[in-house]
């Protein structure tokens, strides 16, 4: 059963997480990028990586752990900060290679201690900065 | 300016269109992540690619361009399916590396005709289908 397959099965449809996580596209340095959605609000909070690993531990402890491109380490976010993210619920996208985590955030998602890291409004002359670091 | 230095500014603080696409982070094939959330329901929708183009022409036109991987060309969402995807605002997040477009989609987002490509709901020990195509 490959992505492509799935397309067309019906809602209530099942596969193994063995499969999923083999017929993925990760990138060629084995990751994917996933979104963290604010399961209460709906606000997107930030963007960051996932390895396989990362995502089996993810699913299987309910909080969630990215993998650092820039550290090269697994980062179970919140360990140092207590800005910790519990999964509510994740999706995989129509061709695999993409995640979008629903999670409940405890404090600010953003490493400036702003809610989320979108904090940027752009229009097609320049950016604006929207919020302010909680305190 | 870079994104470091943007992290302490005050809300209201503006930056050129310019500085910001020369200090993004784009990929080494030149791309960034794009996030496309519906602005209305808040639902993530979809996720896909932009390069500096494809951004540029978003923010002008408000129609949303992407740069298609798997076809190598811009993707002009809904050119040909008509379900295209109107801007009503963008953001980049705190380091530069991601973008969030919140938009009005005219129809299904998804290229199976779901409303949102993230229709496989995950769990430790799989994955399930949870929404069916629209007529």
């Amino acid at each position: 059963m490959n992505f492509k397959t799935l397309e067309s099965q019906a809602t209530g449809t099942r596969v193994s997480l063995d499969t999923l996580i083999a017929e993925a596209k990760w990138n060629a340095d084995g990751l994917m990028p996933a979104i963290a959605q604010c399961a209460d609000t709906g606000d997107v909070l930030m963007m960051a990586w996932m390895n396989e690993t990362a995502l089996r531990e993810t699913l299987a402890t309910g909080q969630v752990c990215y993998w650092s491109r820039s550290r090269q380490t697994y980062w179970r976010k919140g360990e140092s900060s207590g800005h910790r993210q519990r999964l509510h619920q994740a999706f995989l996208d129509c061709d695999g290679d993409a995640l979008l985590l629903k999670v409940t955030q405890s404090g600010p998602a953003c490493h400036t201690n702003r809610r989320s890291c979108f904090y940027l409004a752009l229009n097609d002359d320049g950016g604006e900065i929207i919020s302010t670091p909680e305190a």
